[in-house]
């Protein structure tokens, strides 16, 4: 018997009367990631909840109750992102003033964001790490509540009501993908779905360079990521909590591991195929779907896409990324005479085979060149890794030397 | 009475029994909008369509009948984009052979879509006027239908079903914004709204440079525009025909156009705020939605996304475009003497004033410099307005001469 029960995410259901806070978010067909995997899958599309993310279930659970206590005067807490938008809106639902501490590098669209959902937000340490401590001598105060986002049997309960919502809108799944953080979110929706339906199976995901759970589940204590760091901001938590390591020890079936690569390939995937913003860690999910290790030939699967709260700079990375792993996006740097014609010459052949020269410039400063030598550096939008060849074979049959560069510049 | 009933776009709707081919599409509201316009905003999301816009329904329709006929060997048509998909996507479902003319300028990503969808694609003419003449040239053997993407009442009419689906969806629409290219959706819709609810109001919208409908409407003939250039690829068409012009005519009540620089800024506000990619003739009306010339004001207002082709490399122009705009992505040019050291002071004052520079280069080859001198050249990352000028005051207070260069490099 673990510290949260299908009962306790039904009543959190039942506190959650607003549909203006908290919405049941939809479920879409995905056609082309039921081709890649071989199951047919189902997004659910909890990057439309209201915030972008799921925190704002937990967070409305746990404030509906503090509000009911009657003597709560302001909840504080920490975090560089989703949990702080969530805590915003609920509080100011409830009436209840909030303190959201955040360290100095939270992206200012974030900060932004929780201070319109009505948060005083307080930019404290450099790190994630210093915010919590920051935030936690705050919640020493007597009438202060601590939120924190994920170690809070309310906090899972609340998340849990994701698992209802998929229990109910595909009632014949066989296997739910959940991205793993703190834990929080596939506690929830473990404790909802094992406790709803008969033959599930539910699979976390975690970025490699953050995870925690199997040596974890290993040892039977959670264990720390000193530096966890991945793209999925959302999910590099640096540990989960014995209350949600409990929980999954009881409920999920297995964990994948998923690399930053493949992250950026699935967000790129919701992008073009599904025309889905997800962050990192919405995206994780269907990375541990497309994985070898992960097999869900013939079953009804739902990936949850958790979060959309991604940077538009960060986005144009993960395409950038995305696109140089797929050969669509190329740097060639071409030695040449530093002579007038060359220019005109190399672009024509360009884009007679068809490349899209994005932006060229000439570089003279460079120690390995000789006197009277220069490069000229084109940046080159391609159809993929034939046509790059192609287009560098071009190149150099015409007698130049041309290096591909893994970066554009 | 024009060419299209409602009774053509109904007997269309009762052709479409397949779902995997034409699907009904989700709405979903869209608080931020409503916020920004005043209105109560529902998204038509036609861009989760199947072959990723509307051009589907209407090719659905058209080769349904032709395959009802049973003397057509092959059809033919000439697009740069999404009618071709549409047109692929409906051959192959009726098990007719498609031969698709597109330019040779197409995306590549356009081009292999249309041939996974089952056509024979054929690369000809430098733009869609050239690939049009040889496609109608094609269509001139006996058993070869030519299959044109809006001057025909059965395109029309097949386009008009998403017109009752919105009727159905959102019966208290006041006011439906549509994109115009060559007027085939607009009409389809506008004829099936008009036929089935009482009070509504449809508004088109047109790129401000390849707008020719205002033109036309006055005339009461179709005005060509020789040039249509706009970011919104897939409605610059530079025309109207006689049979859409006619339905425009008779059933839509206002026509507005948006400027580049506003579709680039819906587009990025479907990105950042309703998590949704979409091409910029689908974002045409929502940047419709948000002109002065359209008052919604306490309205019901349905915007139609009408697709969601858009090239990666086009998406990040578009971003990269809208950041600038709104100061968040900022390149400035530092004039320093090329001694050790002034990288890392500068580079100290932006990081202290929370700027995050994402790229740097030294340009030494620049002819107003004096010898010994260069500049450093800062790709940033800023928050906005205030910030990006907090950012160059500082630098110019530590006594540089700073320049802000509008493109990045």
């Amino acid at each position: 018997m673990t510290g949260v029960t299908l009962a306790d995410v039904e009543k959190a259901r039942d506190r959650m009367t607003n549909e203006d806070v908290v919405r049941r978010t939809p479920i879409e067909p995905s056609r082309s990631l039921s081709n890649v995997c071989g199951g047919d899958v189902t997004l659910k599309m909890e990057h439309l909840q209201r915030t972008g993310s799921f925190k704002t279930r937990g967070a409305y659970n746990k404030l509906s109750q503090l509000a009911e206590r009657g003597d709560v005067e302001r909840v504080v807490a920490a975090s560089a992102g989703n949990h702080a938008q969530g805590v915003a809106l609920a509080a100011t639902t409830f009436d209840i003033p909030s303190t959201i501490v955040m360290p100095t590098t939270a992206p200012q669209t974030k900060v932004d964001a929780t201070r319109d959902y009505g948060a005083t937000v307080e930019l404290v340490g450099s790190n994630f790490a210093e915010a919590m401590d920051h935030a936690q001598s705050l919640a020493g105060d007597p009438g202060v509540a601590f939120v924190h986002a994920y170690d809070d049997p309310d906090i899972v309960a609340g998340q849990g009501t994701l698992g209802l919502e998929i229990a109910e809108q595909v009632p014949d799944v066989d296997t739910v993908v959940v991205p793993i953080g703190g834990g929080g979110l596939i506690s929830g929706v473990a404790t909802a779905l094992k406790g709803r339906l008969d033959d599930v199976r539910v699979v976390g995901v975690q970025a490699e360079e953050a995870a925690t759970v199997p040596e974890s589940l290993d040892k039977g204590i959670p264990v720390d990521h000193p530096d966890p760091n991945t793209i999925a901001d959302g999910i590099a938590t640096g540990g989960i909590s014995e209350l949600t390591l409990d929980i999954i020890a009881e409920h999920v079936d297995e964990v994948v591991t998923v690399s930053d690569d493949e992250i950026a390939r699935a967000t790129l995937a919701m992008l073009e195929r599904a025309k889905q913003v997800v962050e990192g860690a919405g995206a994780a999910s269907v990375a541990g779907l497309l994985t070898d290790d992960l097999d869900v030939e013939g079953e009804r699967v739902v990936p949850i896409l958790c979060g959309g709260n991604i940077d538009m700079s960060a986005l144009q990375e993960v395409i950038t990324h995305a696109l140089e792993d797929r050969s669509q996006l190329l740097t060639l740097r071409v030695r040449i005479e530093d002579r007038p014609g060359r220019l005109a010459e190399i672009s024509d052949i360009i884009a007679e085979h068809g490349g899209n020269v994005r932006s060229v410039r000439h570089d003279r400063a460079v120690e390995d060149l000789s006197i009277g030598e220069a490069y000229l550096v084109f940046e080159v939008v391609a159809s993929g890794r034939e046509h790059t060849e192609d287009v560098v074979r071009s190149i150099e049959e015409a007698g130049y030397e041309v290096e591909r560069l893994t970066k554009p510049v």
